[in-house]
């Protein structure tokens, strides 16, 4: 028999427990044994909850009770939920998680003290909730040398760009409905400001090239500067904007990663994921791009994420994983100045104007354009050099276009 | 150090000694030991390969050579392959093949073989080509009650739809264009009358739901029927045609599938699918609706799946990889009569007579349609009750909507 103690009885937490008793049968029939929860921590009372037997307020009786082989972290943040982890690992239990927070900026210690304890440290609901990526990528794409990585990462901000796009909202009336939806926070700015997005694409990153990569080496730009004039002129030429985390093999073992809103094509998967749906493409050096495609977050996908690494672990519970990654560095992360990528600018200044500065440029209509304003494509360039052709121009927004 | 032995080198198993080569110092990382190819059985002489020395003609060679671990069939069909396969597991050795013909037909058997003689039998290529599909269903997955596989799964018949519906190509000019760019076979049957669509969701059918399912009991229709006036009238109510293997969870532990073309709303990530790109769209109990996408087939793509598979098990050799299914049954699968959707049908008929014959509908239209001719969409029923209210009709087409 395995144990299994679910630490947070919150959304996610619930939903595993749920995931667990609804499916049990099956789940025990894959593992081969008998899976069962023992234990739910959380501060709160749940006198009427159907596992209010399994619930404890002190981590000690899950830390030092032998029979516990899994232990299931969904409190989420690197406070407390470090300190459960490290004390978990150090009783030699398995600990899986949704924790993005804690993977991205804790990951290489954690995964340290799993291997030096003979367990596993398995997180694949901390990105893309129950989208299967991380384990695809360092198993089923094992063969390939990775190129890069780019992700719809985040689904609040997803869910916003698309009722922008679709409905013509603003960026303030999307995010209130999205808030009335239960999509976003009340307080948003993990969300719309990139920072989820950017702990996200630190894991991929890690998980991709081989070296932890920490979220403050990583720039991460949100969407509260996109305007219905960009979906407008983006729309007009065929693209979709939408925010991505990118991360970009380098020369010499380095790596680029970074967060901002960047214009799709059309005719890439990834311009057609809309509301809260994720998706990540991955390209190889021999699958070419491949992508991953399902809902980013959400009580149940993100508990069958969280299950499927359960089972991972009860099936064989002292084997050793290789889900690392080595230590990063300050000199790991390059910045994004070397990456060229045609660029999407709206400004205020004449066509001419724009040819003028830059050059050989794709010009964009929308209805209702005021005189004196152009938007515009330009020919692939570096950033530093965007930045020097429109200095001093009245810039409303620049943006990336995935090539 | 692990031994692979390549039986087969064409396309793909030439790729598999490429990517070996080229991506050898990863894959020793990964694997954490030396992976290295020790023959390549061909009846052909390679004179000027690089690999000329690793060629033998006899398979005895390998089959009674202790070294090697892992054989990698890449010869295609189920005649001498399956003499090869059941020689190499009889002698304890892995097998790996991107082979879906003798998955479909042999899989139960060699599944069985494979871990009578302590070994594993691998075929992550056999669908999707490099798309990571057949592991992330049975392990990232596996904490779901899996309802239902939908997929693009046959590249050749994406790519005449695409052209008919980009570019208005006919069947006939499209696959000729397909042929001249080495897509399609010059004799196209496999692809087009949906055989190898047919195979591919027999295995996904199989690791979704257990048991095998014969390629004999699974109907499939092709697109040699689908004309330009169906891709027009589906165009005008925002549905592309696209051929789909469908397996789908019945009551009592039987199984649903079949092969055929549908229409595909294009709010649904399937219909952004386009040219040879494969995408398999999952629905599990918890996770809801997941997608993944890749290029289907090709030299690199294919081979990238199949070394995923050589480090699998190169990892670990002795590993039981409980990757099987059961025995299939005569009457396991059971016809597609009972799934209810909308129709897509195309008649000879006025507005008026459609509405009698088939109720609430949507009527299409299309520029240049001829008098007398009617085209629209049904309330959802079963396809007994939609034939019969066609009764005696002359009837152009009739397809399924995916819902």
């Amino acid at each position: 028999m395995v144990h299994v103690a679910i630490l947070g009885f919150g959304t996610v937490g619930s939903g595993v427990a749920e995931v667990l008793a609804t499916n049990g049968g099956l789940i025990d029939h894959r593992v081969d044994d008998l899976v069962r929860l023992k234990y739910i921590l959380d501060v709160r009372d749940f006198p009427d909850s159907p596992y209010r037997d399994l619930f404890v307020k002190d981590f000690g009786a899950i830390e030092n009770d032998h029979e516990v082989d899994i232990v299931v972290e969904t409190i989420g943040g690197a406070g407390i939920a470090l300190d459960f982890t490290t004390r978990a690992l150090k009783a030699g239990k398995s600990v899986v998680t949704s924790n993005k927070e804690l993977v991205a900026t804790h990951g290489y210690e954690l995964l340290q003290l799993a291997r030096a304890n003979g367990c596993s440290y398995l997180f694949e609901a901390s990105v893309g909730g129950g989208i299967p990526i991380l384990r695809p990528l360092t198993s089923c794409l094992a063969a390939n040398e990775l190129e890069q990585v780019s992700g719809i990462l985040n689904g609040t901000t997803n869910y916003i760009l698309t009722r922008m796009i679709r409905a013509g909202l603003t960026f303030d009336q999307a995010l209130a409905e999205a808030q009335a939806n239960g999509y976003a926070e009340k307080d948003p700015t993990a969300d719309v400001d990139g920072h989820d997005a950017c702990r996200k694409i630190c894991i991929l990153a890690a998980l991709a090239f081989g070296r932890h990569v920490y979220p403050d080496q990583v720039p991460a730009q949100g969407i509260r500067g996109v305007t219905l004039e960009d979906v407008a002129y983006a729309d007009s030429a065929g693209y979709k904007i939408k925010l991505l985390g990118r991360a970009l093999r380098q020369p010499q073992g380095r790596v680029c990663a970074f967060v901002a809103p960047h214009l799709v094509p059309g005719a890439n998967p990834l311009a057609g994921v809309e509301d809260v749906f994720n998706a990540i493409a991955v390209t190889g050096n021999a699958i070419g791009d491949v992508m991953f495609y399902g809902r980013g977050a959400g009580k149940l996908p993100t508990a069958s994420a969280v299950v499927a690494d359960v089972i991972d672990i009860a099936k064989d519970l002292k084997k050793d994983r290789h889900n690392g990654w080595e230590e990063g560095a300050p000199d790991l992360v390059v910045s994004a100045d070397g990456i060229v990528s045609p660029w999407y600018i709206r400004a205020q200044m004449s066509a001419e104007q724009a040819r003028r500065r830059c050059g050989d440029i794709q010009l964009l209509a929308r209805g209702g354009a005021p005189a004196g304003e152009a938007a515009f494509l330009t020919a692939p360039m570096a950033e530093p050099e965007v930045r020097e052709r429109l200095e001093g121009a009245d810039v409303g927004s620049l943006y990336r276009v995935l090539a």
